[in-house]
Order: C-alpha cells, then sequence, then structure tokens
C-alpha cells in the first residue's frame, strides 16, 4: 500500500472492507473459499505493550494522521469475523509487520526503500525525529511462506508474521548506509506525527501453530533489495 | 441503535460510513451543509483512563463481541475528518454517553429499558456480572440542547455529551426499583464479555466550548422514562 496520507485516505473504503470487498467476502462464500485478509502490525497503533501479541488491543488515534490506514484495517478485521460468526466466511487474517524486497515501489515514502535508494544516489538518509524509535523488518519470502502456512492451517484467528529482529531507524539508516558502501549523510528531520516509537512482533502463536520463523537474516534481505534497486536505477538512467 | 448483536454486524457497513454514508459526505460537500455524526463513548472501549476525555485513544478490542458496533464508530470518525481535511465538509462528531428517555425501544436489551421494564412486570432486575460495573446516564433532552449546541459552534473536533454522575449498575437497579414501587427480585447473570468496567464523560470541553452541561436530574428523568414505559405497557394490554 502507498503510503501517500493525503491522497489514501478516501481510499480506506477499499482497506475498510466496503463495497467490492464485503463482494469478495460473498464471492468467498458462495465457492467456499477461505478469505486472506492482510492486516497489520498498524492495529497495535503506537503501541504500550512490548513485544505485540495477537490478544493486544492497540493503541489507535482514531482521528489522527494514520487513522485511516490503521482504523481501516482495524475494522476490515471486525468484518472478516463478522461474515466469519454470521455467514459462514473462512477467513484467515495476518497481521504483517514492516516486510521489504525486491520489487517494493522505489517511491512510495517507506524507510527502507528511501534509505537505499538515498545512499545509491548520494543524498542524505533522512531520518525522522531521533532516530531511536524501533521498527523490526521481515524479507519478502519469509513473509509469503507465513502466508502460504497460515492459509493451509486451521487458524481462524489473527497471527502475526513478522521478524522479531528489533533496531532503531538510526541502526537502520547506518546499516543501509554501510552496505551501499555510501558516502551519504545522515540528516534528522522533524519527527512524524503519532509515529509508533517501538514495535516488534511476538511471534509465538506463527511458531507454534503454523511451524513458522523468518530465516533470512536482515543483512542478506537488504543486500538483495539494495541490487534490485541499483538496478532499476540503472535502467531508469 | 438497537443493541442486537448477531443480527446488527454485518449493518456496520452503514454505521461505517460506506456506501449511502459517503454519498451522505458528497450530498453536505454539494450543499454546503454540516454533518453531524453522532459517535458514541464506546470509541473508548473499555477504559483504562477515567473519566474519559476526548484526547484518550481508547481500549477496544477490535475481534470482540461489541467491536462490529465499536470499531464501525471509530471508522466513522475517521472518515468525517478524511472528508474534512480532503474535501472541505463541515463535519461535527458528538460522543455520545449512555442516554435514556421516553420513546426509547421498549426492547432492545439496554440496561434502563430493561430494568423499567422487569419492575413494571413484577420481573426479576437483570444485573450482568455483579453489578460494580459503572455507568452514567443522560436524559435524551439534555443531549438534544448539547447537539444543537454543537451543530451550531465552531467546534469540529470530538465533543463528549453525557451526564458525569456515574453509578454502578447494582445502584441504578435499586433505585429505578423504588422509584417504580416494584416488588422484583434482583437477579444476577453472567458478566458480558469485554464489558466496560467504568465509563464517565469528562464533559470540560462541552463546558469550555459550547456552554453546555445536563441540567435535567437522574430520578427526573427516570420518573418521565418509567411514565412512558408504564403507558406503554398499558396501550399494548
Ligand atoms: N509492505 C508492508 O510492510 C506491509 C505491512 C503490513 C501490511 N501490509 C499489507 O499487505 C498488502 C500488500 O502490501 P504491499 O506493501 O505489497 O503493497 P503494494 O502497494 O506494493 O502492492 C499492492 C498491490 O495490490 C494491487 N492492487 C491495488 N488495488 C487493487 C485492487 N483493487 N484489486 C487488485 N489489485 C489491487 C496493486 O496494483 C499492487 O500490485 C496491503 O494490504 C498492505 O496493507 C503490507
Ligand atoms: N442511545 C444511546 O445511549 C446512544 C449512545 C451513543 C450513541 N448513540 C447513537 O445515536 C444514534 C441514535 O441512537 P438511538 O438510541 O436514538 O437509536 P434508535 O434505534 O432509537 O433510533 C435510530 C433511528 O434511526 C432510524 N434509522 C435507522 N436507519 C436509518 C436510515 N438508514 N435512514 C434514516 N433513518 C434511519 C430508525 O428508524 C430510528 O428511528 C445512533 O447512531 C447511536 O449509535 C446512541
Ligand atoms: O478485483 C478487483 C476489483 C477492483 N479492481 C480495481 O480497483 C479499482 C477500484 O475498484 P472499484 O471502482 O470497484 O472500487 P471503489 O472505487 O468503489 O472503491 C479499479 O481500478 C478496479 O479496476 C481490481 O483491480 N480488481
Ligand atoms: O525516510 C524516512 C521514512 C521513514 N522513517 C521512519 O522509519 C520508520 C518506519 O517508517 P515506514 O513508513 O517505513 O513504516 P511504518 O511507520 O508504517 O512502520 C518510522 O519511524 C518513520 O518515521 C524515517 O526515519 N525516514
Ligand atoms: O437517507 C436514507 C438512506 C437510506 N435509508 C434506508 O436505509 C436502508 C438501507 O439503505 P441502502 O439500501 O441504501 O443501504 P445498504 O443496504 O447499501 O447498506 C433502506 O431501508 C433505506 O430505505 C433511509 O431510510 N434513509
Ligand atoms: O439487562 C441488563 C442490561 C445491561 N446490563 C448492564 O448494564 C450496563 C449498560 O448496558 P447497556 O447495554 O445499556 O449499554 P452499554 O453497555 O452500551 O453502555 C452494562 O454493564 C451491561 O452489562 C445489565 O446489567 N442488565
Amino acid at each position: 500500500m502507498l503510503k501517500l496520507p493525503h491522497k489514501v485516505c478516501l481510499s480506506m473504503k477499499v482497506d475498510s472492507f466496503s463495497d467490492h470487498d464485503s463482494l469478495f467476502a460473498g464471492l468467498a462464500k458462495r465457492v467456499g473459499a477461505r478469505l486472506l485478509l492482510a492486516s497489520t502490525s498498524e492495529v497495535y497503533g503506537d503501541p504500550e505493550v512490548h513485544p505485540q501479541s495477537e490478544d493486544y488491543w492497540g493503541h489507535v488515534n482514531p482521528i489522527g494522521p494514520r487513522a485511516c490506514y490503521d482504523e481501516g484495517k482495524r475494522v476490515a478485521e471486525t468484518m472478516c469475523y463478522a461474515y466469519m460468526k454470521q455467514e459462514g466466511v473462512e477467513v484467515r487474517v495476518a497481521r504483517i509487520f514492516n516486510t521489504f524486497g525486491p520489487r517494493m515501489h522505489m517511491n512510495d515514502g517507506r524507510v527502507v526503500s528511501n534509505f537505499i535508494l538515498q545512499a545509491l544516489q548520494g543524498e542524505p538518509l533522512t531520518v525522522y525525529g531521533s532516530g531511536s524509535q524501533t521498527r523490526a523488518f521481515q524479507y519478502v519470502s519469509d513473509l509469503v511462506n507465513g502466508l502460504v502456512a497460515l492459509m493451509n492451517s486451521n487458524v481462524s484467528s489473527p497471527v502475526n508474521l513478522g521478524n522479531p529482529e528489533e533496531h532503531t531507524i538510526l541502526e537502520f539508516a547506518q546499516l543501509i548506509k554501510n552496505l551501499v558502501g555510501s558516502g551519504s549523510e545522515i540528516q534528522f528531520l522533524s519527527e512524524a506525527q503519532d509515529d509508533p516509537q517501538k514495535r516488534k512482533p511476538d511471534i509465538k502463536k506463527a511458531k507454534l501453530m503454523l511451524g513458522w520463523e523468518p530465516v533470512v537474516p536482515l543483512e542478506e534481505g537488504l543486500n538483495k533489495a539494495i541490487h534490485y534497486f541499483r538496478k532499476e536505477l540503472e535502467y531508469q538512467a
């Protein structure tokens, strides 16, 4: 999902399971298919519990700048379980934590793509706030394996899919700069409003019930993403 | 809104600002009208902060039995502010706390109507759980005055409208039994899942910005509701 708050907000109608999403649920019911909701760690908001497990109710500002995405996903989960209980639709809900890899959008404003592009182009790496906020990044192939395991399981309640290796954003900036071998500066910009300060998945449930855990080391994943972005820039030039 | 979880859930599409609610927003924009959202104290969920003021982000289970109503209202607020910011629609958001009065539905399962009907009919007053959970009830005419004041104000952010006089549910049962002069027993049933344990509005904002506060004493309001329900039962007999 592109991170363009001012443009995507009214597309929340899509995230929040309106028109053609209810249509998908109707279709799923008719053909007896399982519905997968690509939910998100953002349902936990700016969490007051760390790490975040599936039974945490979250800490979301319903009218803040991130609300369209966060509340849209929360209500999409609510609707999934309404369809499950009332219409018998089979649902699987993955709460996906930050994910990256080749073929992600170059300009969607997410931190990994921003930092890699900035490092490759010799531009300053833009850290919002002090950079002490944390995230835990998973490589896309781990996520895909988790989604497949979830769809093949009997687990209809929400499951976190993410890599629990947590770093500060400043550490990410330094790591990416080093992996690229870039001479870019690190530039501190103003903090983003309602930016979650800590985020890390508790993945006990996925380990226990899906036999899943991430296996791709962070540096290996980042090198693949850097390789992809380098080629893309060459191709564009 | 009728409190019939198993039936109303999929009508959340209405609460959550889908099809014809977006249409209302479109209409409001076209004719330059102000949109009033009848939001609810349920956006605060089972609150961990007491009393609840408008800047509290709430504590809501996104996949619990009350989620359809709570998350539906949260996302309706989100959508209101999206329409405000992106489309320039003027919005007013009232977070309405428990309200009662004549002409409320007899059989919607809310506590005031249940207790009054039970007391009038000599049936046991059904208290869910220990009855130590609290609510604060406002009389309908106070709410209406608050809504009018809100619509005539410049306050586009959410405003609590409720009566801060807080009582336990057991106290309500005893009070209603006494006002009716009923010989009904008080019967303790099992606790409702995710039932908010404490709820009381912080109405500083409404006092300051709307010059509003509730004026109808609880007993006076209850007597009017009891009078109405008594007549309704006579009419039905
Ligand atoms: N990337 C992450 O870190 C992350 C984290 C949590 C959740 N998610 C969720 O995972 C999902 C995918 O995220 P992503 O980062 O891969 O997004 P993306 O924007 O990279 O990919 C979305 C894809 O969906 C397609 N698409 C958009 N609207 C569509 C429609 N109406 N019908 C069919 N296809 C449509 C787009 O063309 C695009 O290929 C989203 O629901 C997102 O909210 C992603
Ligand atoms: N009563 C409370 O304590 C309370 C508390 C918080 C919020 N609210 C909110 O206030 C609003 C009114 O609540 P209420 O208790 O008076 O409900 P209610 O069920 O008594 O009244 C709702 C009214 O809306 C009408 N209605 C329903 N769907 C409609 C539609 N599509 N178009 C036009 N009219 C329609 C119904 O016929 C009914 O007259 C609701 O949005 C509710 O969520 C009520
Ligand atoms: O299964 C689908 C459903 C929709 N769309 C696309 O999603 C966009 C929005 O679709 P629609 O107009 O149905 O949604 P709405 O505008 O009502 O949110 C359009 O570009 C559609 O072509 C799609 O690619 N696949
Ligand atoms: O150029 C950027 C983009 C993002 N971030 C920060 O990186 C973290 C992750 O942001 P992203 O948008 O990638 O994902 P999300 O906030 O949804 O986890 C947040 O703390 C952002 O403030 C940053 O410092 N610089
Ligand atoms: O301004 C309105 C809009 C709708 N409705 C009624 O609300 C119900 C649902 O309307 P609609 O079919 O448009 O909504 P949906 O089923 O798509 O949620 C119908 O009984 C409509 O007659 C109404 O009374 N007033
Ligand atoms: O017959 C009843 C109906 C409700 N309640 C309790 O009364 C409180 C208010 O319930 P209501 O459904 O009226 O409103 P809400 O929970 O939405 O505030 C809750 O703690 C309910 O568990 C009760 O004890 N007996």
